[in-house]
């Protein structure tokens, strides 16, 4: 069965189906933050959404990180590599891209084991 | 049992695998044409691959938008939201990204339930 | 059960689960390569990758490519249509998107069929 978690008129905000969830692209509610704080904000609707699925970060599969400036990377990463489950880190990919509206700093979508 | 459909010699247009569907990256046929038509032409393909696979857009799970400028984010969204089965939207990721044609306008991927 | 491959503390290089492994985002170990070169130690990687799973790439179900200069088009796919198996094809997707190392020039991820 589909499950369909946050359904807006455009979007779910997660997806869930034969035994894994997928997050759709999350950014940070204060979007005059800086780098590490919407990195933390984005982190913290991604647990929402897993535990809304029943789950939590130590179940994460893989996760897509979205910089519209590269020169962030390393500040993602230092709040990203505190926020993850040392023991169950998913696989990763992060590349730069510009996002729907130019004060986001970051995008990350995920897809977790139920 | 892995299946592919319209199999080419770089890549198939469609694979589905242990209940699901993965629909390769869908770019317009006319590349001379507008957001608003490339968009309709790629969902256009997307409702055929899922037709071959025996489902439809109800099925969609995720989807994946690529914009080469992200300007054309709204205009999109239009023919999207129009587009998109309102009890069932998939989880969806936007990022701006260049294509390999410069007059692409447009690409998704997606993967849907079967 | 979820397996971790290549596990370190930020990511896993790949993670396996409910029949499918997913790949996380490869690049190439010489960054002063060509972009052949590196095409080549990526699809490397990832047969390597595919192997520890158990698997090869005939089971590849969908692959993501990351050019940093789409005009690098041509000649990675001149690697990449001689690697992939002709009767078993992934759905692609080909996105131009900038790198966390500037010396990158391809990166890319994959999911397969165990």
């Amino acid at each position: 069965m589909i499950q369909r978690y946050q359904k807006g008129s455009r979007m779910s905000q997660a997806v869930s189906y034969g035994g894994l969830v997928y997050i759709a692209g999350q950014v940070a509610e204060n979007r005059k933050a800086g780098i590490e704080d919407q990195t933390r904000d984005v982190l913290g609707k991604i647990d929402a959404l897993l535990k809304e699925a029943g789950i939590d970060r130590s179940r994460l599969i893989a996760v897509n990180v979205f910089l519209p400036a590269i020169v962030d990377f390393e500040a993602m990463n230092s709040v990203y590599d505190d926020w993850i489950d040392i023991d169950n880190p998913p696989a990763r990919a992060c590349t730069e891209a510009r996002l729907a509206d130019p004060d986001l700093r970051v995008e990350m979508t995920a897809i977790a084991a139920l």
